[in-house]
């Protein structure tokens, strides 16, 4: 399988406890890797996770407050102190380019590289990045202020060749990424083999679903219909629903209860407010609807 | 002895490692606590050294690089959702204000609390703040940008109250506080007796001063002269000269030639270079010349 892991950098609320830092994430998808929102101190996390600063050029930034985006500042300086002269992309809803510019004209003077600012539109999903392995679809949440989630969609991998039909045909080298890529082949007396016949299936393509912040949505279960992995907040308990309805955030019960719904192939609950001693009742609440539920932990990683 | 303790968050310079944190520290002066410089995640370690935030009304700036400014954002909000009402004032070398301000709009809307910058001329050596128990006087520095160190000035604390002649004069209770003021005490026979005779001499005032970022500047000597206790960078070993003169910071030699030449009580090094693989290499280069040297350390805790 090739690699597709999240890294959780941070899984706290927007006050930082001894146990949990603030938001923040990284998605290796084959050693390329996407930062999901950048809470303070996300390099210090980053570099305690031994993810390489070199292989990230695309952050994700779901919404405008202080603990998605404050790490911003420290992580752009150190990659300039690195010597990086690749662009650095950032996707957010409208707003971050403004804020952040003056810091990095006073901050990050001459800096040696392109950091290129992508504000996407908030209420309807759009897909904001595509490469060859991957591309990546907003999700709209309901937070006090414009808020998006990221939907990471593996493209299909190629299939795994047959060596025993390749050795049995003599098929040359040079032949083989057209096979992977679905031709046929016909053999030195003219017969034709059909595709099926020279590769395996490949691996199914897989989904990462980040939704944090917002309030409880059950709509979303249609755009999250299958995922094999969803991230999603739970910053309380279903006993201080009253409170997350007034702060637009949701309840681990609120969230297994979506991921049960979406039947997705795991949950991991994070954004965890302050005032509980332990996160296990977080758990304990998400897994009575779902038990497919993990915990979100600091330099945790779960590979999909 | 009255309570005055340096705690060291972060003794890292700009490029932080998995060993040091950026620039930050607290002075505990009487359980009421002193910010000198910011860096990333200095609210994580102040909370990890276990200082309380509600003690906390003073920050002081060296100066504008990220490194020493980068956790002011993130502490300005955890205050705000703790819930503070108190002012919280902030000084620096001009310019922080037109760069936070927008920050604070954006991140920190509808603040609960005033945050009032006060800006200070970096050319030449001014008291900036002042209360019952110390002052802090800022000590010109040479960087690359406006930068000033900070020295914090004990007041001279009270005499101690001779007991024995207490009980042997009877004196009143309400007496107490102007004989350990100075005054002198008339008896009941008449006789005067002096102040002197009443008290024993108070511990001396102490001094704390922190320099850094700076090139070495031996005509610092002059106002840190006797110190009990001095911060000074040390980015760089003396085989780095080179390398610290381009980029003015000063070598562990030059720092402790500076602590030998003001015969200050103690050294202590930091803002380390992420160069070198041990920060021993520093400490043994400084001992050579000024054998009362230590290295900084997260969460080291110094008393003076």
């Amino acid at each position: 399988m090739e690699k597709f892991e999240v890294h959780i950098l941070g899984c706290g609320s927007a006050l930082p406890t001894a146990h949990h830092m603030p938001s923040s994430q990284v998605v290796n998808m084959r050693d390329k890797l996407f930062m999901i929102d950048c809470g303070e101190a996300a390099q210090l996390q980053m570099r305690r996770s031994k993810l390489k600063f070199s292989r990230l050029s695309h952050i994700f930034i779901s919404h405008l407050h202080g603990d998605h985006c404050f790490g911003l500042p420290g992580l752009i300086s150190t990659f300039d102190l690195l010597g990086r002269t690749a662009a650095l992309h950032i996707y957010s809803p409208a707003g971050l380019e403004s804020v952040m510019r003056p810091w990095l004209n006073v901050f990050c003077r001459g800096l040696a590289y392109d950091v290129v600012f992508h504000e996407f539109d908030d209420k309807a999903s759009q897909q904001i990045y595509d490469d060859r392995t991957v591309s990546v679809t907003t999700i709209p949440l309901r937070h006090r202020i414009p808020c998006c989630g990221f939907l990471f969609n593996e493209k299909a991998p190629l299939p795994h060749i047959r060596r025993d039909m390749i050795d049995f045909l003599k098929i040359p080298y040079h032949a083989i990424n057209d096979i992977k890529q679905g031709a046929d082949w016909t053999d030195y007396e003219g017969r034709l083999w059909p595709n099926a016949k020279l590769v395996f299936p490949p691996e199914p393509a897989r989904r990462y679903a980040y939704c944090s912040d917002t309030c409880y949505l059950p709509e979303l279960s249609g755009q999250l219909q299958g995922v094999d992995l969803l991230y999603h907040e739970a910053t309380f308990t279903h006993d201080d629903e009253k409170r997350a309805l007034e702060t637009a955030h949701t309840t681990a019960l609120q969230a297994a209860t979506l991921a049960r719904d979406a039947d997705v192939g795991q949950l991991i609950i994070g954004h965890f407010s302050a005032r509980y001693v332990s996160d296990g009742v977080l758990l304990d609440e998400a897994k009575t609807v779902f038990p497919r539920t993990i915990l979100a932990n600091e330099n945790l990683c779960v590979k999909l």
